[in-house]
């Protein structure tokens, strides 16, 4: 299985995590999607719901929607998709609306979003990043969220 | 007729849709609204509530005004503008700061927005994605709606 | 007289506008405001406040003030300006924060924000934008107002 | 003197204005300061509160500041300071993160922000803008935030 | 030891700082840690919290943290992290987002957040701004912190 040699932790026990994932340019999300999703059971998350958008435009909305309605029992949101430039400025706007949009939700909601919303520039680089056993950006993503958890509980454990 | 052949749903049916598309660059526009329209009746819409604005800056208040509004009726809105690139810069800073507060329009009032306002190079582009039968990014556009209405639907429904 | 031959309509009777115009480049810009005034005038505006400020970055906070102040007797809100990049990016960077600005006051407060702030190259552009009769974006600007006063109107009656 | 020659008002009479100076690249900032600390005081204003922060990056949290507590006592507030692009783009990001700060400050709080916090290409450019007795921007700046307190204040007096 | 030399002062005697600091890249940013907090505690600080993070885009989420639950106990929030650009544009719209969250955030809270998370181009440039003894961004960092931390609260004193 693609994850088993990587070191792994417990630290996510007991956490719940969300993961919100575009569909286009599937088979890359997909792969991220499959190692974010293993690591995290692995490192023993109690609950990882998934939910699926069709673009990158569709990613904000729906994690706007899931820290309005389970900031209290998320640990992190994830978010996992892949855009690559076209011959319009189209994808380039996309991606830096979405990047604002997420810096500025895990700011407004307090809850730590994980931006893996990929602008690419050539099938190469989503090979690459996404489809890559050693350094699949689903298995980053997901130690981020992790570590995130970990240290966001630490200190709101030292002053609640 | 122009969608005939085309794989719909009825996963739209009873929901409401509204569609804010600009008139200028109004050859284009309306082609894309007339595939947006008739993809979203196919599927079952109850109702498909179609505003027309001057250019594409005024997309965003009135996105606004029918969130405002109308936010519990309506399951999606679509925008739909066709922006071409002038020999100054300000179609560039219009289609950033449309593509902005359309991200942070959906965000704010948790309804997904379908962000197909596009600024084009020219007239070929605009006529690819536009007038093309079988690309039409109307029909992309109001899939996009149909498929959020229904994600977002399932998620309210487990955890209200 | 500079509009006699062009085509008005009655469709602003009744309705009150206001225009904020900066002085900054100011043969241009009162040539936009002339044409906006005496247009919106022609069809039939009730009133037109015009509020002059020093340069474009000083538009925002006076159409904060106007959309806070008469929000519910304001049809639409007027911007003209003209920008004329100089050696360093400063104008640039002007223009796109005024953009973002006002996009997000009209988002803001639900009223119709017309920006015809123009961040121009050279005083060739600026003259066919400004002081050619056929094209004056002034006239286009008191248009755009005129129409999403109306539609914002209509839209307002059926579902107050 | 510096600007005993150039045309000044009695129109701040009474008024109160606060600058906000940044201390990097001093001499150049200093000088915009005191040209514009002149003429404030000659155009009759009762006090000018001047605060001096390290660089650009610290003048907006300021201003917040200064508009939040002093809102109704200051009729502008005046951003002095100088960014000379390095080899990195940091100073790019700064300036336009500035400039969106500055102009959403004043839109938040309805009271005129003035801008000269300048990025610059070289000294050249910082002579040419600071230095230069007869196009000093911190005079260009205090003549802006008058007119805009004027401006303001008539707009009040008119519609309170 | 490393800051022995410099000039420090006893100015932020009793105050109370945080640090935010990504992990990536690590070397430099520690380097960058070790001399803000040798020199925030050189000038006499109570206390600094440190903070680690993965990488920069989770700065954001944590300054919002730490501003919502300790603003009436912090004087400032030092931020530090390095990007290095890399063969996509992910690096810029990420330092974009960071430096556009970081400015709001300061504006929000009105505490001083001091940004320096460094996007460089190589790994030359990290070494002359974040291990080179005589112009560590660190130190920079930790005197602008304490130079806002002694402005704002005079200000604060006479108009409380």
């Amino acid at each position: 299985m693609l994850l088993k040699t990587r070191k792994t932790t417990t630290q996510a026990k007991g956490r719940r995590f969300a993961i919100v994932a575009s569909k286009y340019n599937g088979r890359y999300v997909n792969s991220m999607l499959k190692a974010a999703r293993e690591t995290l059971h692995q490192s023993g998350a109690s609950e990882v719901l998934v939910v699926r958008v069709p673009g990158a435009f569709e990613i904000p909305v729906m994690v706007a929607e899931l820290a309005g309605r389970k900031k209290n029992e998320l640990s992190a949101i994830i978010c996992l998709g892949v855009i690559i430039r076209g011959e319009t400025t189209h994808a380039q706007h996309i991606a830096e609306a979405v990047t604002s949009a997420l810096v500025h939700l895990q700011v407004e909601y307090r809850i730590p979003v994980v931006h893996e919303v990929l602008l690419l520039e050539n099938a190469a680089q989503a090979r690459a990043r996404c489809l890559d056993a050693e350094r699949n950006r689903g298995f980053e993503a997901a130690t981020t969220a992790i570590e995130m958890a970990k240290v966001m509980g630490s200190l709101r454990k030292i002053s609640p």
